[in-house]
């Protein structure tokens, strides 16, 4: 397994949904960062089940214990060990699995590439493990933040329910003022009653997360193969149930555009450009204006329908879900968006430190 | 700068665009395998310039010379040091960009990041660097038949048109057919119209290259943050000019599919699937499926018409390229996408070989 | 920080001295061991501080506490979270370290690196680190043993008393008879002579661990840069106190020695040779014989006696140090070392597997 | 295999003793260094075979042919790709290798890891390649002699014969003064004497180089594994015929020192130290004090003496050396020693821009 993300800042996690904790190591993190550990608690508290009527049900309070690397409120520069106990697991809801391979998941795989699995809850395929990509993508704010950047994500899009908005038209402090975050209350309400449904059916459905990261400075991002785009790519697709990524091209059909069409022309020196269909990279490397990209999740399959499948033996079974799911994961999605656009930016903060004599 | 790509197998690429010679090095090649050279100039020969009308006319050879790693004509386990020289490139049709930053290029970010550049013909950032992927690419490629793995990639749409076919009604002995590289004649003159015509009026154009991979064994992919979508999805943003990906799904609408539509139930024990809108891959694990997805190539920025930009001082220009460049991408692109779909299927290939006690 | 060790088989550790916890995880690790977790804490026990008179009198009990990546007993390939809680860490003991560097020490070093230190034990730089490697190379030797592995070391000097036998000679049960962990009783009551009068000097003293490991397959080590002794000479100078190692030529005089004089001779194709000059590695790969080196600690820089040095602001102090320190540290390094051997032999073992076709 | 050297400057190397050519990738170099190449002809020129009558007769020019990464004469950023052609080898005199194994050699291993091996004249694990390591080693030392550091290697022992002075009693400008590297030309005497006959005898000698840097600055290295000591470790075992590193305590009997009797005692606070026997390193951190080490060399196994051994049935042979060999590599080791010096140590000062906010 590769559970470590990053270079230089380098997060490493474990952990499975129903064990005794999961937790990370924060490895490469700079000396003198005054950490704000109820920061980092609120993100996590934005990702948890159990925070709304459409989400799992699951009550884990996600309780962050930090156990070394700060010293007076201040990194080190040592590692930062930390875990969460996991407290609300119902591992007996998942005995049935023990034999079952559900539909589109990671049961199948996981028995094949290991030879056995931890099956209570998904183990280790859970999304349980993004709790602890929150807590790394939430340091790496923090560094953000001193040099400028600020990182804002919200759900564009839940099914066919479209956020119909360019970026710089939203509020961004309306993200968190609805239980889907989506910042136009309109479009929210449509999404919520489409959730509701979709959970009343006892099915799921997807959506997008659309993220944008302001005042990164120029310079970001090593060509050839880690391109800032291609870490960014990696970094969302990392996320469970993202199958798609797209930078750029905001607002426009990209397929019909000529080269003419969405060329940004420089408006000064510094970079700045009259439009942003470069999506603030260029050559793989930040230019200054603002880096934005949306990330498509697909509807998961963990589904409470009934449900045809194979046992181990490969004999055909039939499937009731139990367990407590989410009917659509995207609001939940949102900080770790964030946390994944934060892990990425850090560690070319850092390796750009190196470029120049 | 990053220039290498994969863990185990790595290719490390080096080379300007009108430097003396492009390059590389592939460490990490088992022994024993039979290398192929001349396959592997048949791949570059499929990306060279100057192969069709519709193709940049800077004619080179691209002819690659192995200097190490090859005995009796099998892989020692040694590196493999490869060169390709520069042979046609006439540097002094790029002095007028020496002081200059074109619009949605690299030279402004490679200014701003490394406080000088090599402007002649982009340098380091053009796209004359795949060259080497495909050498390492068709290695891999080489490496996977062995083990029954076969990939194919093709243009499914430049502009607004678009392929209307699933991957499984293709013939892809058709793909080379004709100079557009789409494996349907009908649609391939469409697009040969359509880049004919932006050419003309001194404009580019993007598209979409569309990949699969049959025979992939179960297993590849290293869950949690080397996904073997994740690690794909960097591949493809790697490559110049590509702005998405995505992968599974084809022929759905995603955004409007529900859980219980796009989930794929199992035949039999061996992990095929009636459906696979998983693509191949599911909790980052290949399943023995098909593994697909698609890449989307902006329009290249370099056009032929005169554009608006700045020079070093900030003062106001006006661009008129000259050197030889491509209206569209997308037909030369088809041997690169591939072969960084080779690359990250090898390197997770030989991974898989470390999972088990 | 660079807490990782390894390739594929990666410890990656953390936690300070008089912190919470100290704590790693073990990614890469292959799915399918029976994990014995008592016999990790036995080795634990080898290295835990207070196990006799000659060592540190810090009471700790270093109980392991494995959060994930085991499942029935058995790994799942999952990481592998563990923690020790630290018990017996008396901080106040180390007030008078805030303002004052240490002769020697990583005082002065951590400051000036970091700007700010945890002077608090010796923060992240003291050697309590060293158990994390315990559990890591706990576990690699178990999977080595799958493999027909085995691993001793013994203390085989302390000052200038030095065990005057081959290892060949040795009988490694002996090896815990004695708190030194000389395998030689005679020699050990000489060293633990000396030991005493250093301590009651209020002084410490040097010495030397050899290793050897015994049934390491053919193969093992990638030439050019992670040679199999260049892999270990880094593993044992991480060791604090660690400034000398050296592999092969037991028992000759090297500096004398010819060419015709050290060579191996074959005895057979499995590569058995008559000598083992080469200490098992010949072009940086494992030969089939056995695998030794021998690691020297310098004598540890705290001592109790009184001794000058300057404070923060450059002012000479006169230095008394409290706390509770070892008088040689060599008995206690000899699990230490046995763990560096294993996690470098099986991130090799590993690795191995990759390099044919 | 691996072959590449450091993480953030890193250096990858290609090719075989017998092969059309070496060469390798620097990446990771900063922009802005103003390279001079005749300064790495100079070094290769050191390191080149039939540079006197004790070394190897092989008649190479090793003419360094730098293919990119340069431009107007300062790097880009870029990596720099680079070749040496082989032009004096003598394949056929190898032909008697095909199916023998010659003892302490890596034939044997080489075959049996790889299932293949190309023979002439050891292939890959030829000390040839070290050529490419004086390339990277020599712009490594360009840009650390930017930052004031000055790295000084010479011959320290050959034998028996031991230089009797430390190093702050030498002057480096004698260092090539004599064909063996040894700055004291009483003692350089004594050693060519002794390679003279060693050599009529057909047979080899080891022996010791001594390195130090001079004026780095504080904070490099990264603990915990990272440690300079250990990288640097690794950097000298890694060099061919090497078999042990010891670094600090440069004329102490450190066996019989106590703590006290060794510890630095800081002169101001600045980190300068009345004494230096931590060789300019605590904690793993250089602390702005010399850092010196000694690197050992075993007497090279290839002899012109007949020697027995197997081939591969297994039979007993007779091996009657042909190839042209040096008695005693220690002289035209003294670049290749620095170059490690040197590549570790400009990685650790990249590195060490990313420690603090």
């Amino acid at each position: 397994m590769a559970n470590t993300f990053g270079k230089i800042f380098r997060l490493t996690t474990f952990g499975e949904s129903h064990g005794k904790a999961i937790g990370g190591i924060i490895d490469g993190c700079p000396s003198g960062l005054d950490l704000n550990l109820s920061t980092i608690q609120k993100q996590l508290n934005r990702r948890r089940p159990g925070q709304s009527m459409i989400t799992s049900q699951r009550n884990e309070t996600d309780k962050l214990e930090v156990l070394s690397g700060i010293f007076n409120k201040k990194t080190t520069g040592a590692p930062i060990g930390f875990i969460i106990r996991n407290k609300n697991h119902k591992s007996q809801d998942y005995d049935y699995l023990k034999n079952t391979f559900r539909p589109s998941h990671a049961d199948f795989t996981y028995e094949k590439k290991y030879g056995l699995r931890d099956y209570r809850g998904g183990g280790r395929s859970s999304a349980r493990e993004t709790a602890c990509r929150i807590v790394g993508g939430s340091v790496a704010q923090q560094i953000l933040s001193k040099f400028g950047v600020s990182i804002f994500a919200y759900v564009s899009q839940i099914g066919d329910v479209k956020l119909d908005k360019l970026y710089s038209e939203i509020d961004f402090s309306q993200i968190d003022s609805n239980i889907v975050r989506c910042p136009d209350n309109k479009c929210a309400k449509k999404m919520i009653t489409l959730v509701n449904n979709i959970k009343k059916n006892q099915n799921t459905i997807g959506g997008e997360v659309f993220v944008v990261a302001k005042g990164v400075q120029i310079g970001l991002g090593e060509p050839i193969f880690n391109k800032l785009q291609a870490d960014l790519a990696k970094a969302m697709l990392s996320i469970n149930a993202v199958h798609a990524f797209k930078y750029g091209f905001e607002g426009v059909n990209i397929s019909s555009s000529k080269g003419s069409e969405v060329n940004d022309i420089f408006t000064n020196i510094d970079g700045k450009t009259f439009t942003n269909f470069s999506g603030g990279i260029q050559g793989g490397i930040s230019n200054g204006n603002d880096i934005y990209c949306s990330v498509a999740f697909k509807p998961v399959s963990t589904i409470m329908k009934k449900q045809e499948s194979i046992d181990k033996q490969g004999r055909k079974i039939e499937i009731n879900n139990i367990g407590r799911h989410d009917p659509c994961v995207v609001p939940r999605a949102v900080p770790i968006v964030e946390s994944m656009m934060a892990l990425t930016l850090v560690d070319h903060l850092l390796i750009k430190r190196t470029n120049r004599l």
